[in-house]
């Protein structure tokens, strides 16, 4: 082709850093703590479920409501009912998609126009990014930082926003806030108080949200995990992403979704009917009993969301001590898969000696293998010495 | 909100026939023969490869390769350099993706920009169009005709582009055309003489092809399905699109894939990675053994791709003969899963009568079902007294 080929908005939007971090892994043969994915199956009640879909007749093989399975988005709205206090219309709030992942490139691409701005918290997960740019937007961004002059830095907790620094970044383009609990890669759990002050910028500047909420069921020592779509006036204004990947430990099922009033989960429809149209079945139905049973031992020890926080934990603690005893200093996640630890007092020379890197992260879900802790201590040992 | 909510993009692509054709089928508990899904289940090979890559630990749970399953882009690869008789590199040349329906989403996306042209034959695959308009292009049509003269339309083979008013279609601001074949709803399979005229057009323009051959392994009567990309001067501009969906009767399972040149798939890649990222991990696998049994045994009785056919060709005769006992003339397709029928003599009323109906679709690969057979037959001398 004389003429260009590609599109320009894909123009910037080519580089990924997880290709660039898998690639190096193989090549290195190192443990991947890049990607966040766990080491482990998920339960046995919802692969079991799987099983028996793929089993059951001919139907779960075969194409399934486009915007989302009937027995999932039923049981969907029925929980999250529950948690955010409100009736949720399975039809009409909630769309399955591809994970998380297209869940939000569907609310990007169905809510952002040229021209319009985007609120970013950083750190953030890093397809926020490029989603953005794709639709023609602008991405704002605004810092958590950690506290000032309270010691050292020992859990996510520290790292906070200043409200007037979020105040300045609303502007008549804003059309969205993207925010993310807990956080990639912080662990940030947002508290009510700190929700409330998002809450009513958006409020305020007639500003959607968008809340990335995949981790919302791994929260540790006693952190309670809120929706902001649950504090009031919100629920109209905000799409709440979730996904069954990170919920049931089967990231490779790729099911999330997306969950917001029906008067903007329409646009999304329109997108995901128009670039995926279908999401798998069996899939879809499987993650429909795993819910249906959560709901039912929902609060008891029975309960995955119980028994997973608790597992990683462990790992959590795990991969902590082991992080010190290289001499990093990690900061201790209130939530999520990652755990970020200072590496200042490394020296690491790095090739761009005008780029200071103070923190890297760590993605804990898989350094419970004595393989991999091995790999892991041994690294780290090598990478100081 | 008191702005506009959704973006510009996504006017004027909200409706959809099939979100239209389910619910009037579940409204009024008719048998949807409109939507191309059948009514069986995959051969047992591959269900029971599905079974194993659940079973089989943690990593077919989880995130695989981003642009495709290591083992299913590798066994593509190989079946395909068979068939299109040139070396296809699996990391470069191939991306699988979320069914076809997401593989020309991606390929639109990234190749289609403002002001484009891309030709499209009609009747056509009902989602083309939208997503040329999401991509900011213009759709131009050409015709399928019913050549003239030749006494009454028997078969899909009747159906002819005049090269003539193709050759018109083609501007500067042509960027791609989109083929179908086997063609859905026709059954039309292009035959070389035809892909050529194609093909000339499009080295002459400097155009990308299209070519969405989903229904590849599916023809009938000894018609024989050729690759447009097979041609001399194609592989360098052709985009193939196909579906695992189609191809094993698993449409549920949506694993798809493009097929191209490494240049042009890099940019189908930059949308796939800032929409999906990754793909349903297990359904790749299984896919991947299917695919590699399908080579093991091709050319042979054993091939499913030899068995589908003989089946579907019996499915066929008979809707063909229950719609000519029922006075309509059916088009017997060369290819897929549809059949058209000329119903002009059955008078129908419709509620505007400035729509003038003269062919209507039928999907046959759900026509064996006693029940529905029933449902045929018996709707159909309704809908004629
Ligand atoms: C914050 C965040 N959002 C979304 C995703 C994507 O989730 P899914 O696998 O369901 O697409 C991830 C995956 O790592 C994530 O960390
Ligand atoms: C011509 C054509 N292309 C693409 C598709 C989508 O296929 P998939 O289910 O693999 O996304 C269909 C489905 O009906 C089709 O008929």
């Amino acid at each position: 082709m004389s003429r260009k080929l590609h599109a320009r908005r894909i123009e910037g939007i080519d580089k990924n850093i997880w290709v660039e971090f898998s690639q190096l892994a193989a090549d290195y043969k190192a443990v991947n703590l890049g990607q966040g994915f766990p080491d482990f199956s998920p339960p046995h009640f919802i692969q079991e479920a799987f099983c028996k879909a793929l089993n059951g007749g001919f139907s779960k093989h075969q194409y399934t409501r486009a915007f989302g399975h009937p027995n999932l988005v039923k049981i969907l709205a029925k929980f999250f009912s529950r948690i955010v206090g409100r009736e949720i219309d399975p039809m009409e709030d909630i769309l399955v998609s591809v994970g998380a992942y297209q869940a939000l490139f569907c609310t990007f691409q169905a809510l952002i126009d040229e021209g319009d701005e985007v609120i970013i918290v950083e750190p953030f997960f890093d397809c926020y990014q490029p989603m953005v740019m794709m639709a023609g937007g602008t991405a704002i961004y605004v810092p958590l930082k950690p506290r000032e002059g309270c010691g050292p830095v020992l859990s996510s907790a520290d790292w906070v926003l200043s409200p007037e620094e979020l105040a300045s970044k609303f502007s008549p383009r804003t059309k969205a806030i993207v925010i993310n609990t807990p956080n990639n890669p912080l662990g940030k759990v947002y508290q009510q108080e700190e929700l409330h002050m998002i809450a009513d910028l958006c409020i305020k500047h007639d500003v959607i949200c968008i809340s990335d909420e995949v981790y919302e069921w791994l929260t540790y020592d006693g952190t309670k995990h809120v929706k902001i779509a649950s504090l009031p006036g919100m629920w109209e204004r905000t799409v709440t992403i979730g996904s069954a990947g990170k919920t049931f430990s089967a990231t490779g099922w790729k099911v999330g979704w997306a969950m917001g009033p029906g008067h903007i989960l329409k646009h999304l429809k329109t997108v995901h009917q128009n670039s995926v149209y279908h999401c798998a079945t069996a899939a879809q139905e499987a993650v429909a009993v795993g819910s249906q049973r959560e709901y039912d031992v929902f609060g008891t020890e029975g309960s995955y969301f119980q028994q997973l926080p608790k597992h990683l934990h462990e790992k959590r603690l795990r991969l902590a001590d082991c992080l010190k005893s290289v001499g990093l200093k990690p900061v201790l996640p209130q939530g999520g898969y990652f755990m970020i630890a200072d590496i200042s007092n490394l020296n690491v020379d790095l090739a761009d000696p005008t780029k200071h890197v103070k923190y890297i992260r760590f993605c804990f879900v898989k350094v419970f293998l004595t393989q991999e802790q091995y790999y892991v201590e041994h690294k780290f040992k090598h990478f100081k010495n």
